[in-house]
C-alpha cells in the first residue's frame, strides 16, 4: 500500500509517499507546493486553490491509499492559526474528495514514532527518515516532514493491522 | 449580477444569494449547509468535503458574478481557530476554483454598510436585510448572516463602480 503524508502551510505545503509491503517501507517521492501571494482574501482563494489543485495532482499521479496531516497548532497569534486552518482544511479536503481516509498525528506523536522520543530535533528526525526510507532526498524540511508524518502513519496502520490479527486469532 | 455571501463555519455554513441592478437589490436564495461529526480527522475530511460539494452546487445552481466571506476571529481558544481556519479555507475555495473573485469583510464593516453603525445586534441587521430585500424569508441566523455580507459586497463594488466612472471622467 501507499502511504501519504502532508505537512501542511499556506506557504509552503509538504508532501511524501512511501510505499508499505509488510515491516518494509520504500520511498517514492517527495516535494513541497509553495504559494506566494500578498495577503489579500482574493488572492488567498487563489492560492487554496493552487495548493487544493497541487495536492490533487500528487494524489492522481501516485495513487495512495491512506493519508494522514500533521495536527499542529499556532499560538502565537489567532491570525497564523487561522491560515493554518486554511491550508490544513484544503490538506484534508483533498484526499477525502477522492474517498481516502485522512489520519491526523500530533508533532510529538510523528516524533515519537519517527525517532523514539516526542522531543527530538528536527535533524533527529531527518536522520531517522533517512533510515528507513535508504536513498531518499528530502525536497526541503517540509517535504522531510510530510515524509515523517507518513512512516509514522504507516506505523500505525501496520499496529492495527497486527492488533486485528490478534483479535481473529483470539491472543487480544 | 448576482453576489453570493458566505458566513463559513464547520458546523453551520451559511450562504445567500442576491441580485444587483444598479441601486436595486433583491433576494435570489439562501441556506444553511449542515455537517455533524464526532471531531475525529477522519469525519472532519468528510464534512469539509460536504460543505466543499455543497458550496459548490450552491454556485452551479445560482452562477453568482463575485463572492464574499466574513473575516472572523475566534479568539477565545486556537481549536475553535483552527476549526473556522479550516471552513473558512474551504468558503474561498469553492468560488476560487470557478474563477470568481471572493471578498473579504470583518463583522463589523458588514454591520457599517447594512445597518450603518459597526455595533449593531443581530436583530438589527436582520431588520435591515428585510428592508433592503422585501419578502425574504432566512433559512435560519447564518443564512441571514450569508445575505448581510452579500448586500456588504455588493454595496462596495457599486461603490467601486461609482469610483472608477468618476475617474473615467477625471472628476476624482
Amino acid at each position: 500500500m501507499r502511504v501519504l503524508g502532508i505537512d501542511p502551510g499556506l506557504r509552503n505545503m509538504g508532501w511524501g509517499v512511501i510505499s508499505v509491503d509488510g515491516p518494509r517501507l520504500r520511498h517514492v517521492a517527495n516535494g513541497v507546493i509553495r504559494t506566494a501571494g500578498d495577503g489579500s482574501a482574493q488572492d488567498l482563494g487563489a492560492r487554496l486553490s493552487a495548493l487544493f489543485r497541487g495536492l490533487t495532482e500528487v494524489i492522481a499521479e501516485y495513487l495512495p491509499d491512506a493519508a494522514a496531516v500533521e495536527h499542529t497548532f499556532v499560538n502565537k497569534d489567532a491570525a497564523g492559526t487561522l491560515k493554518l486552518g486554511q491550508a490544513r482544511g484544503i490538506a484534508l479536503l483533498a484526499p477525502a474528495e477522492v474517498g481516502i481516509a485522512v489520519g491526523e498525528y500530533a508533532p510529538n506523536a510523528v516524533k515519537k514514532t519517527v525517532v523514539g522520543v516526542g522531543h527530538a530535533g528536527k535533524e533527529q528526525v531527518q536522520h531517522m527518515v533517512r533510515v528507513q526510507l535508504p536513498g531518499v532526498v528530502f525536497n526541503g524540511p517540509d517535504a522531510a516532514d510530510a515524509l515523517a508524518i507518513a512512516i509514522c502513519h504507516a506505523h500505525h496502520l501496520q499496529g492495527r493491522k497486527l492488533r486485528a490479527v490478534d483479535l481473529r486469532r483470539g491472543v487480544a
